[in-house]
């Protein structure tokens, strides 16, 4: 297998995230499950939006947050994603673009809108997620770019394009082009009522190793499982798939293959003022760690430092750079 | 004269902010003064975009924040600025409605977009704007109404508009309004290179009586009377305004009559993180004071303490409550 030009390829939905405070009240008077996130349509976003409070605007998408981190951290990663070709595409291409990270995915013209995402953040840091795909919905086959997946270290792609019959589509194709050309593929199972709706197609995709890499949280992968039990779920996830990354929240993280089980600490932080982006940053740091070839404590804890940094203020991507950051606290 | 339905109304440039963290070197290498604000066309707003790094997006606008600094305090506003009927726009429109503040301005179709302002935040705190003003040049006579003037107690207004001929004649068709209803207007010089481009129109504007208040921080008020001394600049305009409020930075503000002269310090913060909205949130905390008939040390102990908040984190606007924040330091 050659050297790949790209560390790491992210496939998701490209979404720009709308930032609100608010209050628990707010989430229960709307209906909104605390911590989840709600598939909605345009007239639902058009109404929430019209309740919540004021908002700030950065861009998003999970995958898109891992990929940003990945540069942030000084590596070479790419993304495939469908904005619109208007003012929040440009806002998510300018950004995805400006540490460097390849993005060149065909804008959607006249239809559907840039996706974006109401995020509610509770006081407490956690946050409820109400997406509207909007042109994402357009993401199929067809901007699956068989040289770039090809040349990419590890494809990482989100459980949520499953909701959608193209993207999934999109996904299939990516990993079989990934494994035809020796690379691995990654998956992040993205919340636990997308497992619950997509459950025997996640395992049929890890189990037949269409999948090497799996990242969950621990409700995600009990949910995969259909366990209440961490320790069983734990177990399953090691047989079925080469490697698996699990985060625990507070009480850190897990790296589990079929023979060990490394558990480290999560990183300590001052406040914790906003979750979003949370899973999506330990992937970055994870994966950057693989691609570097570190061991996987130290895969765990660029993640958990990635992680640390970013629960730490309001939006989903780094605030600072990363690589001057790990730097400093001597993980890089 | 009758009780106002408005407290303050504000008019100025709709503009969304595009905030960045960047290093001194990036301003030099772009030809940026540091500190200045910048009207740029479309094809250089394209160019510095394209340049510079990833960024949030938050509604801005000086007098947009002033007036939606009000509403967080509890007050009455209401705003005539000029969006485009788009993503910005919207975002624009939802943000100073969130919090009850009236806006009603008829947007844009069909010709410029939104205006935004690439605002690059320096390591130490210090912004330099660089504004592409699209649709706010549309803003006109027309889209004074009539009605909201006459029932809001004070008109307050960004020197800013001075740019275009149109915004310029709303300018003094408000202030004219304004007055014959029995009201106040007010004006903040809101930059020292914008005072030395309308030097003689601002100081005909206060000398006439179109404009009884006036903001300014130190820059401007020297700029204004052509000073390096700050008693002279002080003096000259106790002598032609009936009210001024100087912003000095770390030493805090003076409220100045023609008989008196209050000192206010400077609130505490823990750490400057973004200067952004410094200025427009003082005039909040100020003419909010006005509005309740506080007295003029209150006003400018209200405004450093409005000043403060916004300057601890980035983006233009409070990230807080400022009512319940202004109750917890005994303000309110």
């Amino acid at each position: 297998m050659s050297a790949a030009r790209f560390d790491i390829l992210g496939i998701g939905n490209a979404i720009v995230d709308v930032l609100s405070k608010t209050e628990d009240d707010f989430l229960v008077a709307e209906g909104l499950h605390k911590g989840s996130m709600n598939l909605i349509d345009a007239e639902r976003a058009e109404y929430l939006y019209s309740k919540m409070g004021p908002a700030i605007e950065a861009s998003g998408g999970s995958a898109g947050n891992t990929i940003f981190g990945i540069a942030s951290l000084g590596g070479h990663p790419a993304y495939f994603g469908k904005v619109a070709d208007d003012q929040l595409g440009h806002i998510f291409t300018h950004d995805m673009r400006s540490l460097g990270a390849h993005f060149e995915s065909t804008p959607l013209t006249g239809s559907a809108p840039t996706a974006r995402s109401m995020i509610l953040i509770s006081p407490d840091g956690e946050r409820t997620m109400n997406t509207y795909l909007g042109a994402c919905v357009e993401l199929g086959e067809d901007d699956i770019d068989e040289t770039i997946v090809a040349d990419s270290g590890i494809t990482y792609m989100e459980g949520y394009l499953w909701d959608k019959e193209g993207a999934k589509n999109a996904f299939r194709k990516a990993a079989r082009v990934a494994h035809e050309a020796g690379r691995q593929v990654s998956i992040t199972l993205s919340d636990s009522f997308c497992v619950d709706r997509f459950r025997d197609e996640f395992l049929e995709l890890i189990k037949s190793g269409q999948v090497d890499i799996v990242f969950a949280n621990e409700p995600e992968i009990k949910s995969l499982y259909q366990t209440a039990d961490r320790v069983t779920a734990i177990n399953e996830i090691r047989k079925d798939a080469k490697l698996a990354a699990i985060t625990l929240g507070e009480e850190g993280s897990l790296a589990v293959t079929k023979d060990e089980t490394h558990h480290v600490k999560a990183h300590t932080i001052d406040e914790l003022v906003d979750t979003t982006g949370a899973g999506d940053l330990y992937a970055s740091g994870f994966l950057f760690g693989l691609a570097n070839e570190m061991d996987l404590e130290k895969c765990a804890l660029l993640g958990g430092y990635a992680a640390a940094e970013v629960i730490q203020h309001i939006g989903p991507r780094p605030a600072i750079n990363l690589k001057q950051g790990a730097e400093q606290v001597g993980l890089l």
